[in-house]
């Protein structure tokens, strides 16, 4: 049984992808290492900037680490400015750290508002979502049961009613401005979260927060991505198990 | 015995501070709250937002909250998007979430980098600081003891050697670029504690990081700022104490 690390390594698109793999391949002990099916990584901090990626229309292509002799081959190429993954590799940058690959997205796709105004409010807002998400973050690890409870009884009831409330002025299906921004997708993170364990009912009482989940998920490079191979499954006891395995937690 | 707040409201500047202290007055017992030598604040979430109005030469006022009622009126008064502060007032907009604050500041006195290469480079670095300062963050919380030795074991060993290699890189005794940015405020955080906690020999070993050190605490605007007053105390017990009394941690 090989080692598997947790976290995806993102290829801009294709052709990069393609020329790291030939090198890759000589330390992995099979071609399928590469191959979607096999992958073990859950959501963790990547699913953010797969997010994003597919916000923006930009291909690329989900790597993960089979072996920890890649993961040091990355460190010793400084390809990780912390030592942590994910790592982007985008227009031949290594980019790490979740929230700056996340901004350096939506940046390159106009995803960060029109102007001052809309940039510190898409900023406020992208923070808050991340911070709706922390409670979620540690599922599986901490009993399922016990996270759930937790984010039904403190977290939905604190940021749904903030988020009804941004959305409800806004009233255009998006929480800043008329289009998409950094802002929605950050707080689509958790919202997803919130359908897929407690249901659309979540959704009572916050019409307007409701159609901003719509009309996100609604969008073709949002749907496409959401039904495709690069969204990643919930975490289960598959995941965490080879999260603790690997990583000794 | 009036209740206390731990997180400062920071004003952009003296006419706005004065124009809300009007308002503000009513509700306090005596004139003498907004006093510097009254206030009862740590350094919290807001001190890099301080760090940022000082680098730009932005005059602001801190605000300690005194009682409950003047939170309440400001999530009332919809100026806290999360119901959480810090809150800073500046240009006619109530911004949170310190770090889209620091973000904005920053923007504002242009410390975001010249161009792309340096913006993403820029907000890398400013995610580690923010990760380089997080241990400290417990502080006296829990044990200083016990604080100062995980920092010493595993913090320091981690993030010094990282960021001596990007500064040996730039060389010019910032991060990023030949002048201050906010990769420089944010590790500056951290850069102080362990200065302050462990002493100069902390730097024994990392040379260049030494020199942005010197360089940062240097300059006029950084250098004021830390001799003034509103550079906050380093977390003691009476400042747990408030905050663990009026927050009921």
């Amino acid at each position: 049984m090989q080692r598997r690390l947790k976290w995806s390594r993102l290829y801009y698109n294709d052709d990069v992808a393609t020329t790291l793999d030939d090198d890759d391949d000589s330390d992995a002990t099979n071609d399928d290492d590469y191959h979607y099916e096999e992958k073990v990584d859950g959501r963790g901090r990547g699913e953010l900037i797969r997010l994003c990626l597919a916000a923006a229309n930009i291909e690329f292509k989900d790597h993960f680490l089979y072996e920890r002799a890649e993961y040091l081959k990355l460190i010793e190429d400084g390809k990780l400015l912390f030592n942590q993954l994910p790592l982007l590799e985008i227009d031949g940058k290594n980019l790490t750290q979740s929230n700056s690959c996340a901004r350096y997205v939506a940046r390159k796709a106009s995803l960060c508002g029109k102007n001052e105004d809309e940039a510190v409010q898409i900023d406020m807002l992208y923070e808050g979502g991340r911070d709706f998400l922390t409670p979620f973050l540690p599922m599986v690890f901490k009993s399922e049961a016990d996270v759930l409870a937790g984010a039904k009884e403190k977290t939905l009831p604190k940021y749904m009613p903030l988020f009804e409330k941004v959305a409800a002025a806004n009233g255009t299906g998006y929480l800043v401005g008329s289009s998409l921004t950094l802002a929605d997708i950050s707080v689509l993170e958790p919202l997803l979260l919130c359908v897929e364990y407690f249901g659309t009912e979540c959704f009572n009482g916050y019409p307007a927060l409701k159609k901003v989940y719509d009309t996100v998920t609604g969008l073709d490079s949002i749907s496409s991505f959401l039904k495709g191979p690069h969204r990643q499954r919930k975490n289960d006891e598959r995941y965490v198990g080879e999260v603790k395995r690997v990583l000794n937690w």
